[in-house]
């Protein structure tokens, strides 16, 4: 008999389906045995009665995790014995035959227990099929799928960045290198350079893929591993043109979610962001200033946000503009890269942007230096050799259009759209100093 | 005013009209000056007239590559001077206005110059811009679309692998080693493990992303990086479930093909596959009496199939099946990785397959072993350490679904599509053993 998802079965009251899962739980009551058992759609009450020989010979070892195919009749269950808390909760299905699939050894721990995060991340292979992981995961393949949705139907062209790169690195101390037939190559931090050469290929482009950052600190906002969401767009007049499509993809992925991953949400207790047609906007230092007035702290003499900040004005833009979004703009030009381009109107401050999400920084953004000798001036402005970027170089010196775009971590979207503290938990296999998969010994 | 595509001049002729873009061509013929605009959309004639003093002196300059926005007049061209080989070619843009968003240098050969490949790879920032490799890319872009609607549509989960892997690694001469916190990481050749692993956790799931190796031989056919398109599915019969899904996603690919890059096809040349409903499929055995009996060459005793084997094989798969594809099953267990599954009605020999297309090894896949000890037991008979696979184990050893699954090089798919000879001709910034963008200084 074809194989019929647990979903469903409620089409089939009455007659005979197959089923194939995994076992959830056993419940042996005198000579029945229950078994609840999940596939990719729910979970529903197997019923296996006693005195059918082979059957129970079949039944006998089956633990949870054991793969099986059940074919049985589908039956209404009695009307006290209803399960409201599941979708096939009034259903059950009395087993006829029983095929192994595949068999599990005994769980290091019962599926119920909850555990410390370490253990967590330990046991993925098992930890990731609980219902709470699977919930996560589905929402974050609808956001990386709404993502590309928005930017081909705005017909921007999805292109294929390498990620060894050469010596012409971005730099800094966060770079992996990777010995390369006798010379040295790197693992791109960003897809920065390619999506900026591609503008002069065909003006719009996105791409999504890993990136790498040697960042030697655990916390629970970082990875050394993680997938970037590009775009870069050219003929644009300033960053307030990337700032204006970033906003209306925002609103498309929670559009896509509220659409395709309501139950999820449902699940996971997360709440739908408020994102006003206009996302609210603020110069770093009229950050500042509100933080100053509102939360009385003094920070500006810095040249970046801290954590707290960005939650503090999380929370301000919330209260004050309806919004879980809020661009911060014009940080100083000190601290951006090389081919950030400053704004003539706001000497020694950048056209460009982050995008605070429910408390903290997901996207960061701007304007790009577009002019070959402006942009050579600037590498040298930051003490870099520009022969060590002569063929991203060629871009520039070959004609470029005023152009801008952005990146953002996927990993840390998915955890702000479900409010979940430790960005590794938005992660399916983190990579940390002290972890590949399994912990590296010492 | 705001900026009109090129492709949609004609709606707006004998009105004023905005364009940007490329200059392609500059010829001044006396006092007038007549560039070739090109944008992302298409390229027009603008026309330059003379004696208005402030626009000669901005364009006096203009040479090919620079950037510039023009506004004019759209106006029909005289019978005569029709250019039937553009879209836009009856129409020219009369230019009362110049801005020039970007300058450009001296171009190092002419747009029109043939190349040798080492040159086109030097340039690639400027080589890239030309039609032929706009047209390859796009083509990619459609590909790598119509893959995950594919997938997306048969409600397979996507999932994000990593690519920094552990001590774990499948092996062999050709993974990338890369220092790690004062451990060993390596660069992932394919994401084998994690695609296995989710299927324990989503039944059915896909990826696209980057893989490495570190192949010391420099051919038309290999890559040290490439985009490989992955899919694993779980509660299948055996290999031909796979085999099936793929077969289909063939023909879903060439259908938006037609429908979305027929231009493309047209201008680069290249035609639709054969792809008939059953894809034909053929042991190795008896492919390789095929190639004894049609072509001669006595290869019987082969594991593998050599490049002029594969040429073989899809030129009788065309004349004999009307097929540009040919799955070739059942290569000797000695030659698979140890994962693979021998099939119990032909012992010694997998349940996997290569597919050909158009003379060339696109696709490889195969069902898996599912159960915990005969996956040891594999892996000890390869002579691998199954400690050093504990943290992939942990799928098997808590209950996996018999499954397989397939990757694929999406830079080979695209050359096989479009008739390309050299993989790196598909492949925007190809990774070689002498080159990462730039050549590496002996």
């Amino acid at each position: 008999m074809p194989r019929i998802y647990i979903k469903d079965l409620h089409s089939h009251i009455g007659n005979e389906a197959t089923v194939s899962g995994w076992v959830d739980v056993r419940r042996d009551h005198g000579k029945i045995i229950f078994l609840d058992i999940r596939d990719r759609s729910g979970s529903i009450q197997a019923v296996i009665a006693p005195d059918e020989g082979m059957l129970l010979e079949t039944v006998a070892p089956i633990r949870p995790e054991w793969v099986v195919e059940l074919t049985g009749e589908v039956k209404k269950r009695p009307e006290k014995m209803v399960n409201e808390a599941l979708p096939t909760g009034d259903i059950e299905l009395s087993v006829r035959a029983v095929r192994v699939l595949g068999e599990a050894k005994e769980l290091p721990f019962s599926k119920d227990e909850s555990l410390n995060f370490d253990t967590y991340l330990d046991y993925l292979p098992l930890t990731l099929r609980t219902k709470r992981a699977r919930a996560i995961f589905t929402v974050q393949a609808e956001i990386i799928r709404a993502f590309r949705e928005f930017y081909e139907r705005e017909e921007f062209v999805e292109i294929q960045a390498p990620k060894l790169i050469g010596e012409d690195a971005e730099g800094g101390a966060s770079v992996f290198e990777v010995p390369y037939f006798g010379h040295t190559a790197h693992l791109a931090q960003s897809p920065q350079f390619y999506k900026q050469i591609m503008v002069g290929v065909f003006e719009k482009v996105f791409m999504t893929g890993n990136v790498f950052r040697a960042e030697k600190h655990a916390t629970t906002r970082h990875l050394n591993e993680y997938t970037s969401l590009d775009a870069e767009m050219g003929f644009i007049e300033d960053h307030r043109d990337v700032m204006k499509t970033l906003g209306r993809m925002m609103r498309h992925i929670a559009g896509a979610l509220r659409a395709r991953a309501a139950e999820e949400f449902a699940f996971l207790g997360a709440e739908f962001p408020l994102l006003p047609d206009d996302i609210p906007s603020l110069k770093l230092r009229e950050a500042q200033r509100v933080i100053k007035e509102k939360f009385g702290e003094d920070a500006t003499h810095e040249p970046d946000l801290s954590p707290q900040h960005e939650r503090w004005l999380s929370e301000y833009a919330r209260e004050e503009f309806g919004s879980d979004c809020l661009f911060i703009t014009h940080f100083p030009m000190e601290k951006r890269p090389m081919y950030t381009r400053e704004d003539p109107d706001d000497p020694g401050y950048a056209r460009g942007f982050d995008l605070l999400f429910r408390g903290l920084e997901v996207v960061t953004g701007g304007q790009r230096v577009h002019e070959y000798d402006a942009l050579v001036a600037a590498m040298r402005a930051k003490g870099l050799d520009p022969d060590r970027f002569s063929f991203y170089l060629q871009a520039f010196k070959y004609g470029m259009p005023p152009h801008g775009g952005f990146g953002m971590g996927l990993e840390r979207l998915t955890a702000r759209f479900l409010g979940l503290e430790n960005v590794k938990e938005a992660t399916l296999f983190p990579r940390e100093i002290n972890r590949i998969d399994a912990r590296l010994s010492e």
